[in-house]
């Protein structure tokens, strides 16, 4: 509610009310039938369903006949009604999708981060957050003009960033890995350079809530889970009765300090064996390159170095060879520990894995994560955990922010059914 | 909701909802100004009134003058019209709290708990739950023998234990310092034995319930925080926008295996450096020993003799005696580690320090905890942590226990609100 709702609000409660169940009968559903299971009065599901069709988010289908009288003309979800985009601000790419009204994914493009100019002797330097909240307005023009969705039909963009962020006042505080990113206010920044309404969401936050709207079936995505994003940096999504869990400021999800091994590399905390030093691409390239398994660089590694080197270990070890496989069996080994932490804490009992970095290491990653929680003597959970992929892919951040602003839309909430002071 | 709601419902939504009102309005509420703010007709509000009134726990008070008409009647809580008991099983003591509706505390006791014959060479074993079982149902009755309240004036009973559990079947499934504990059906054999109502939650629950309840000022709790529960083991209740966090299973709040140091004594999950090792009354206890602080024992530490030493080692700190200075703060930074983990995993903004244990070494511990996490560079919050004593005292899981009781009844729930399927 605090990340600009009144923006997007384009209907009170009762609207969401009628469009969610609308959005969930594809086979359409009629006036009476709508009244019948929302409790809402004959006028009042009238005069929604009118504004409803006005926008273009409902059109009539073909007529039924239920019950007595004559013949209902049910109402269905138009998808491309409206839509909304989502952007993920990555400190290596960024990435844009399309969703149509129903979340499909109906346009997408990525794009390296921009970068400013080159250190002498090192890699690029990072580019300035106005230039970056520039490209990220053109990118979102293009999208708009490669498929031909008038602006009129946009309901606005949602944004994931890495925190800490200032979600209430749409600010980008410094996060570690964005470079020259200190209190960036992205959320005004990219409404008015984009001219659309603008919802800030944290990364891990969003990729969450893209698990969330897109799996409806409960056997594949409880109602309690985490979700593991692995980028360029580690976070966690979390997500309680199917709703997200925010925290007090909307940073929950930093597990970058979980103390995960008695050695490690020194972490920016001053101690030793933070999961957010030992599982991040760039320490596994490191390893890689230590063990002998590619050349070492005549210079730092820029990110899009990093990338392309962790693909070779991702092959070295898909091809078997042992050094490679070690390094992926210790993040493994590194990543339950913390799976497990969080399991006993919250009590949940499913792990989404995804991010840009995840899908390379997957196979041989997930099924060692998933026996070494399990048999874990400090998994205190009476049941198991299940551990899967994400469905989603490498733009689930962006799709979440995205979903968020359709949420916005179309989601009833029952904060607002609470009895008002 | 699975906790054994149908017990304990003594009326619908509305009920709630007016009772509520009335409650928070210590002053008194007409008929007139219940129906204006609830939104519910007239005829409603009367009826709901009616029923209040006859179980006595609304009484009618004087009469105002409210806006034009004949004077109105106010209506009031009564807290004597009902009362809640709340217990607290814990390895070294039970505790028994009984709460009016207003959910004061009208009498308590502590006892023992109870243990069997007495092994050769070692401590007491523990009594079988059977025996503890009736020995709670004996002093159940005796707490309300003493308050002379009449059995029909109790909502139920709540019931505090150890996790894990299996709230939903009301079973203490395996508690580790519970010996001979083994999916106990706790709930329904206590519900055998008073011949009353109980509902069960895991006591670091508990602990978080009995603060929301008891504390509506919000610059002393905030909506997001943790109480960590100090007693013969450790634990972490967690409030996220002043609701309890239950979990997919009830489990919640289990951090003992929080790796906070690279090394410590040897952990039952095969690690060293596990705050549920390091933080724990029996191991300051061993620590006190070995530093020469008080006499070696002959016999191993039954729980009564450990809570003894426990507060001579507090005393020896409080004292000056740098030895024990020096045991407790170790122990501040051990638990200062796992309060960062957890507020930059959750972010939330408060943690409350309670239970048995926590009141003897507050004094000392709890500035020492404020300033290391807060100067914590592994600290993610953009927003500092407040840290603060439980205000309950050690009773806190027993009167959280209570509070539940008193919750289902007097607390309307959103969820009861949404549209049904």
């Amino acid at each position: 509610m605090r990340r600009g709702t009144n923006l997007l609000a384009v209907g009170g409660f009762n609207q969401s009310v009628i469009l969610d169940r609308i959005r969930r009968s594809p086979e359409g559903l009629s006036r009476v039938e709508i009244a019948a299971v929302t409790g809402l009065s004959a006028q009042t599901v009238s005069n929604v369903s009118r504004r409803l069709l006005d926008s273009g988010m409902v059109r009539e289908g073909e007529k039924r006949n239920v019950g007595p009288g004559k013949p209902r003309t049910l109402l269905h979800l138009d998808p491309t009604g409206m839509y909304a985009i989502g952007v993920h601000l990555d400190p290596t790419v960024v990435t844009y999708v399309l969703l149509d009204l129903s979340g499909n994914v109906v346009a997408d493009h990525r794009a390296p981060t921009p970068t400013g100019l080159p250190v002498a002797g090192g890699p690029p330097a990072a580019a300035t957050p106005d230039e970056v909240i520039a490209a990220m307005a053109e990118q979102v023009e293009a999208i708009l003009d490669r498929s031909a969705v008038p602006r009129e039909r946009v309901l606005g963009v949602g944004i994931a960033a890495p925190g800490p962020v200032d979600a209430a006042r749409g600010i980008v505080l410094n996060p570690p890995l964005l470079e020259g990113w200190m209190r960036v206010p992205l959320r005004e920044a990219l409404a008015e350079a984009t001219g659309l309404p603008v919802l800030l969401e944290k990364d891990v936050t969003a990729a969450a809530v893209a698990e969330i709207w897109t799996t409806d079936d409960r056997s594949r995505l409880r109602d309690n889970f985490a979700f593991f994003y692995y980028g360029t940096g580690i976070g966690m999504g979390l997500a309680l009765d199917r709703e997200v869990l925010r925290g007090a400021s909307d940073n929950a999800g930093d597990i970058g300090h979980i103390r995960v091994a008695a050695t490690g590399p020194l972490c920016s905390c001053g101690r030793h064996g933070c999961i957010g030093e030992l599982v991040v691409p760039h320490y596994l390239v490191d390893l890689a390159i230590t063990a002998g398994l590619m050349p070492a660089p005549y210079e730092p590694l820029g990110p899009g170095a990093i990338d392309s080197l962790f693909s070779t270990l991702a092959g070295a070890a898909a091809a078997g060879s042992p050094a490679a496989i070690a390094i992926l069996e210790d993040t493994a080994r590194h990543i339950a520990g913390a799976v497990v932490t969080i399991t006993n804490l919250l009590d949940i009992d499913q792990v989404v894995f995804g991010g840009p970095f995840w899908r390379r290491i997957a196979a041989l990653a997930l099924p060692v994560i998933a026996e070494l929680v399990n048999g874990d003597p400090a998994l205190i959970s009476p049941h198991p955990i299940h551990l899967s992929d994400s469905t989603i892919g490498e733009d689930v951040a962006a799709i979440g922010a995205g979903c968020l602003v359709l949420d916005h839309t179309l989601s009833p909430r029952p904060s607002t059914l609470l009895i008002s002071e």
